[in-house]
């Protein structure tokens, strides 16, 4: 079937099956390699990315329906997404689908709900669905050289600023680092983030002001220079650090 | 015409005029004698409190359509919302209006959008629609004891969630203390904010290395004590503190 008659099959279930007028994009953001990544999908329709997003069963709550999204479109499962905006001007998504007549489903309005997480792309294997050509973890820094559908580069921009203001007063790098690392693999990870390099005195002192890293007796070995020292995050205070955030009153 | 009627005669319109499925709900709270209050609205309908919220129009930008809805709700206007989350339970809704028929607009399930602000409640006049007896602000203490609709109490300490976790990384207060004000005027606004006391000697250290504050050269005369000094916000710095946060890397 080719890729046209596979969207119109699709969109008759559609109208039976999700809520009008609403959808869901997940930003899945991988940290590798020193770089961050973001999940995109490439659709055989148009050959443009777009993110991994989907509909709202009539019947299910919102935030299954994100999973079941993600489980669908790219087969990742057992991620833990945090809303971070809805995306709603008028006439964002209704063009993407010209070459349909509008008794489509997906050529009607979307207000869009935005979803992020972060991990490390190793955990997943990824699986695109039938719609798709492919589904990649694709480098941030590459984004500006592909074609992204509708207003997806906006909402991944979006992300990334959630991302960014969260790393103010929230610890990170749980799940992303090895179980044992150097302050400077996190201090990588910090300035990946936040898109700038960071003061090497400054960021271990404050760092290590937030009470979340314990240092090992053990420091790295191989390099040339003097073996630096390893940590591992205390997970207890780690965790309290998630919940009531890094600047209590 | 009674409430039911009014009810049945604008579901007629609503079903040419808005999106379905789609709702947004704004929560303003107020700052005044030392408490915070939230903007509702109680119906002539069911005479239960809830957000003087509403729906969004087929051909109108989400944001556009909450400041409408403000101003048509409780003739509020020139604020300034953030999206806080987005309310998305199958069944959240749908049981309201029970003495309907299923044909009712208002009767089907709504996701509905959270917008928040927080305003000095002097600036505005407000003015409650047809549908509704009356609209006010009503203490955050008080809301034990009325009765709120669908899941508007969990919207009200959603967005008072989001308001406590915001305070840990920008600043406060302009806007909504006078222009001259003492530190411990500011502290009970933070206290009042976060639910809980605060330490004063840590509290002024902290507010100080913020950088938003201008201290005047003058006190506040007439107490009993020692005149406690005055202070005023730098402008400049507490706007530059807005946007980047007050934690930067």
């Amino acid at each position: 079937m080719d890729s046209k008659d596979l969207i119109l099959q699709r969109s008759e279930e559609a109208k039976q099956k999700y809520l009008p007028h609403l959808s869901a994009d997940p930003v899945i953001f991988g940290f590798d390699q020193n770089e961050l990544k973001v999940l995109l999908l490439k659709m055989n329709y148009r050959k443009q990315w777009l993110l991994p997003g989907g509909y709202v069963q009539k019947d299910e709550d919102l935030e299954d329906a994100v999973a079941r999204i993600l489980k669908n479109r790219v087969g990742v499962t057992d991620v833990y997404l945090e809303q971070f905006g809805v995306f709603g001007k008028k006439n964002r998504s209704e063009f993407y689908f010209e070459d349909f007549d509008e008794t489509l489903f997906n050529k009607q309005r979307f207000v869009t709900i935005g979803y992020y997480a972060l991990y490390n792309p190793d955990r997943f294997s990824l699986v695109a669905d039938e719609l798709s050509e492919t589904c990649e973890w694709v480098y941030l820094s590459r984004l500006p050289d592909i074609e992204l559908a509708m207003d997806h580069r906006e909402i991944i921009n979006q992300a990334l600023l959630t991302l960014r203001e969260k790393i103010s007063y929230k610890p990170i790098g749980y799940n992303l680092l090895p179980e044992k690392f150097t302050l400077s693999e996190l201090q990588k990870l910090y300035e990946v983030i936040l898109g700038k390099t960071l003061n090497r005195g400054n960021f271990y002192r404050k760092i290590k002001n937030m009470g979340i890293l314990t240092k090992l007796d053990e420091s790295r070995r191989g390099g040339a220079h003097k073996a630096p020292d390893l940590y591992s995050f205390n997970e207890e205070n780690y965790l309290k650090a998630l919940e009531n955030g890094l600047n209590n009153w």
